[in-house]
């Protein structure tokens, strides 16, 4: 009862995604946390996705994973971002029902076969000779296992602040794992510590919603992440809707004057934060240019008062959290339920990894999540999957799933991880990625999911609708291209003239589809009152997935030549007085840490910590006078 | 917004009952939680009922609480016990999905009016000339408020124990309440240790049902416990079934042969558990004489593979646990999720209480639950609706809510909280009650409706339903009383004859529904076949309540005529070398202590700590002869 293939620490994100696909993989498995209560449970925002994110969402789920599923079962709210901002950063944003996303998550972790839940601390790593030997728990018990993964989280000697006040523990009102992180020590992993924090929740009840701006989800067309979800699971679906309000500069008086009580600024936690989720004492203090921020009310569930509110994370003291909500327009009377916090946390340097996630000191310890130094429960559960998986081919002595930068997102994390300087908490942009026309959210499936079929967590009904969707679109575009518009067709002349192009006669469907005006819809529509073109008619997922393949078949071409040039001009020279602030399409970081190291050329450049490969192409424009 | 009339700390059974009725009643109230996610939380057994218990829950009910409420809308399974045994004893059992039963409660509670719900710490009550003026948080708020109540659970200093492992923390995974009993002890209020435990949670995909006794829930009948439930919300629920299992003799030897590894009985736990929910150790050595101990696996909910093993309660180490587990029938195999423990909490000594649930020692401050030194519940919640009430009427300068011993089980309750010793968790039986033919389940309604309704928790709409019973009764008793039988009429000798019964003409109906197996149906079959008798086809509740007080009507005035004969016969001497043992009808626990003591007379025997009125009926009945 005591011998696994396969132990995870941890039922979070990362932790469940691991089992799961270790046990679906026939490992016998278990998964250990701290309480069974609050298996899944989204500790912070209650809501998955948006951009980068909802790709990371969606290859876990093309490579066979669950964090699409279990969203598509306990969603309030989904909606697509970016429609009009071009496909590589379009992406589905969904808010979930925390309760029924954790009840969810845990059914299925209790159903899934090889798997077993016990509801224990762990304290300690077993090893021999450098490899994993087990686990011992804090009541006692002692379990043997050829593979660990460990996915605790903000667990590891957790320590939350509000003010001046200490708590210690994981999540509030829950143990900490106060000896685990110096096992892991004793066996020569880097222990770093970092933060990340919370904002208050208030009551829906004493929201004046009737003043702000309402942000209801999609209703006229089925969003889902998962492609195995079907369309009667989730029609009909009631939707709550999000409200949009902001900060008041009254509130930036009260952070700026306030300062000296807050623990990120008088020095009661040293660790740091992650930069693209800052506390608002952060926003407040760094883009001081700024009198008034976004923050997005999120109601928590159906069943529930609890609304987040989305961009007030902060650890001020509760007397002071107070003031500022009731400084936000709408607030103004807000009763607060859950007071924000900060929480400091024990991880693992992410440079001891091997890109399968296996640590490098110990043979069989395998890492994900945020003990890894990331932030966001879509990273979180991308590595869970790799971890799982690849302990899984390790012991079955196959190949190893390695995603590479320009396979996906989850690759270019796992990259990013192990080759950049992780200084602070590491979260998911596009902006991460110099292939991100190319890795987009439509091909998750096309790019990954015969790679989840051949490890064996994809079904093969699943992975043919991968190979359908990949050879209708090949069909199509052979048809495109070899179907020319004749103008002695009055009719036709007419619709095209609707966009204001006149087409010479012999042009093909597929250049026609290329004018920005021109939809596949069109294109249908011209083909049927064509002789003898193929009804072009297909899922709407297929047809979506063509035009963009034809409309931006000149920027992704565009974009491997740019990153065939980028390797080659790693040797370009910087001038010594470059001025990055007039740049523009590069992250704020980037320019304020170019500015500080001031790097020679292109090579020294693209390997300082917070300065992304996009970042670098964009510079390479500039000094190629292609921008300027 | 940090001024309340009332303050209530804890928001399990004891708080949430406390909460509501201060709300309900107009008081602006404020709730204080650990953590908001387990509101409500069964901490231990998934069920609500049984004997006395569900007394208490209908007395909550017919007295306007939510508890009842709440259990209609979340039940798995519900039944009758004891249909056999007579109406005293007769009770409803529930067994609750738990996540669905803290996820109503917390709905609730966030949409009561007047009801803010916070969480946090609260780490000290503060108090001013011995009154209260509010408390301070572990965030480091301060409140004002002019009334607390205090529903702390197990929480205060909450230490668990696993063999000789020992975890801080109020519940399995979750923070303790370190600071908030050492200043209840600064104001007085006298603070003693007892300890309580919770069973192994196994996994049901691990259990070998095909072997145990199933034991389904009704589904003929509806079945509820709230008068205010409508039949259309609970019809056609789905039910899941619990099974019957055993301990096996090898159980009862691993025990025997590991006692130096219990906590209980190696000395690492010297406070008391209760006595009447047992750890299987404590069976064991306690029932040496038995080799086997029933045992119910109750499952958790409709979501969940947890099972819970009722009657399995331990704090062995897991790795015994596990051995223990896997020697009960059907659980050769099985899984263990969650280990049990026990907990040692802080509670304060009831006898520095009011009848009204206030402290003597400082004003305005009341206790509920188990930090009076109960267990169960059923007895938190009642204890947290009464304290709730008073707050509020004391607040408002009206008459206190004072319930006898011979109104309810909460009146009888609460009289031995105050005046015996408490030396152990103190848990409702139908045995406690001298009132115990009065105090029935199918009368709290009778009993308390019009207090609830007075008090303004019953609305006029439920009293009035409370009033047309009532009145429904007496008339139809009228209508039996006065309706003879006539032996001319063939068809109904006929019937009559079926029971084996010669009726002599000029017997009333009422004589005739007081023979044993005469049924209120085979009444309303004679009344419909007799001329001139009013139909007397009432809703099921009154022709039942009917039954039962013609039935019993003897039983009913010989009890209170042998209270009257008690209270007489205080000063009744008890034979120096009475044999206690011989003694049937009396509890185990009585004839312990009685032999220990050796009262000189009835008056003194009455007053020892675990012998019951009822117990003291009994021995009076010995005494007199009645019994030999």
């Amino acid at each position: 009862m005591r011998d696994y293939d396969v132990i995870v620490v941890g039922a979070g994100h990362a932790g469940c995604e691991a089992a799961l696909a270790s046990a679906r993989l026939g490992m016998k498995t278990a998964i250990f946390t701290i309480t069974l209560d609050n298996i899944g449970m989204m500790s912070c925002n209650p809501s998955l996705g948006g951009p980068a994110k909802s790709h990371l969402v969606k290859e876990i789920d093309a490579l066979g994973g669950e964090m699409a599923c279990n969203m598509d079962k306990s969603f309030i709210q989904m909606r697509i971002l970016n429609t009009k901002k071009g496909p590589a950063v379009r992406s589905l944003r969904a808010q979930a029902d925390r309760k029924v996303y954790s009840r969810e998550m845990k059914k299925t972790v209790e159903n899934q076969e090889n798997l077993d839940i016990i509801q224990d601390i762990v304290t300690e790593l077993k090893t021999e000779n450098g490899k994993v030997t087990g686990i011992s728990t804090k009541t006692g018990l002692e379990f043997t296992a050829k593979v660990v993964i460990l996915a605790t989280g903000t667990f590891l000697k957790g320590l939350m602040h509000i003010g001046d006040r200490k708590i210690k523990g994981g999540r509030m009102g829950e143990l900490s794992s106060e000896e685990l992180s110096d096992s892991l020590a004793k066996e020569g992993l880097k222990i770093g510590r970092f933060k990340t924090g919370t904002p208050p929740r208030v009551d829906i009840r004493t929201i004046n919603l009737d003043i702000l701006e309402e942000q209801p989800g999609e209703t006229e067309k089925l969003l889902k992440f998962s492609a195995r979800t079907k369309d009667e699971d989730i029609k009909g679906r009631k939707q709550l809707s999000c409200y949009l309000t902001r900060t008041t500069p009254n509130i930036h008086s009260i952070i700026l004057s306030n300062l000296d009580k807050a623990p990120m600024y008088n020095g009661s936690i040293d660790s740091t934060g992650p930069r693209y989720c800052p506390s608002i004492e952060d926003k407040v203090v760094k883009f001081s240019e700024k009198d008034s921020h976004h923050l997005f009310l999120e109601p928590e569930g159906f069943d529930t008062s609890e609304v987040y509110i989305s961009g007030l994370s902060t650890s001020f003291p509760a007397e002071i959290q107070q003031k500022i909500v009731n400084n936000v327009i709408g607030l103004e009377n807000a009763h607060i339920m859950r007071y924000g916090y900060a929480v400091e946390y024990d991880y693992v340097d992410p440079s001891g990894l091997k890109y399968t996630l296996e640590s490098r000191a110990v043979e069989n310890l395998y890492l994900a999540g945020q003990i890894n130094g990331t932030s966001g429960y879509e990273e979180a559960a991308a590595q869970g999957l790799v971890a799982g998986v690849n302990a899984v081919q390790k012991l079955k002595n196959k190949e190893p799933l390695i995603l590479d930068r320009a396979d996906s997102y989850i690759g270019t994390m796992i990259d990013d991880l192990i080759n950049k300087e992780i200084m602070e908490p590491y979260r998911m942009f596009t902006a991460r990625s110099e292939y991100r026309l190319i890795l987009r959210e439509d091909n998750a499936d096309l790019r990954l999911a015969e790679t989840g079929y051949k490890i064996g967590l994809v079904s093969e009904e699943e992975y043919k609708k991968t190979v359908h969707k990949r050879e209708s679109v090949k069909k199509i575009i052979e048809i495109l291209e070899n179907t020319k518009l004749g103008t002695s067709n009055g009719r036709l002349v007419e619709i095209l003239d609707k966009y204001g192009d006149s087409l010479k006669s012999g042009t093909t469907l597929k250049e026609t589809l290329r004018r920005p005006k021109v939809t596949y819809d069109d294109i249908k529509y011209i083909a049927g009152i064509m002789n003898d073109v193929p009804d072009l008619s297909y899922d709407e997922d297929i047809e979506y997935q063509t035009e963009v393949q034809v409309k931006y078949e000149g920027y992704i071409q565009k974009s491997y030549q740019i990153i065939e040039r980028q390797k080659r001009l790693e040797e370009k020279m910087i001038p010594e007085n470059f001025d990055y602030n007039r740049m523009l399409g590069i992250t704020r970081e980037a320019k304020q840490r170019l500015g500080e190291k001031r790097p020679h050329n292109i090579g020294q450049a693209s390997r300082i910590v917070g300065v992304t490969p996009a970042d670098v192409s964009v510079l390479l424009m500039y000094l190629e006078g292609v921008l300027s």
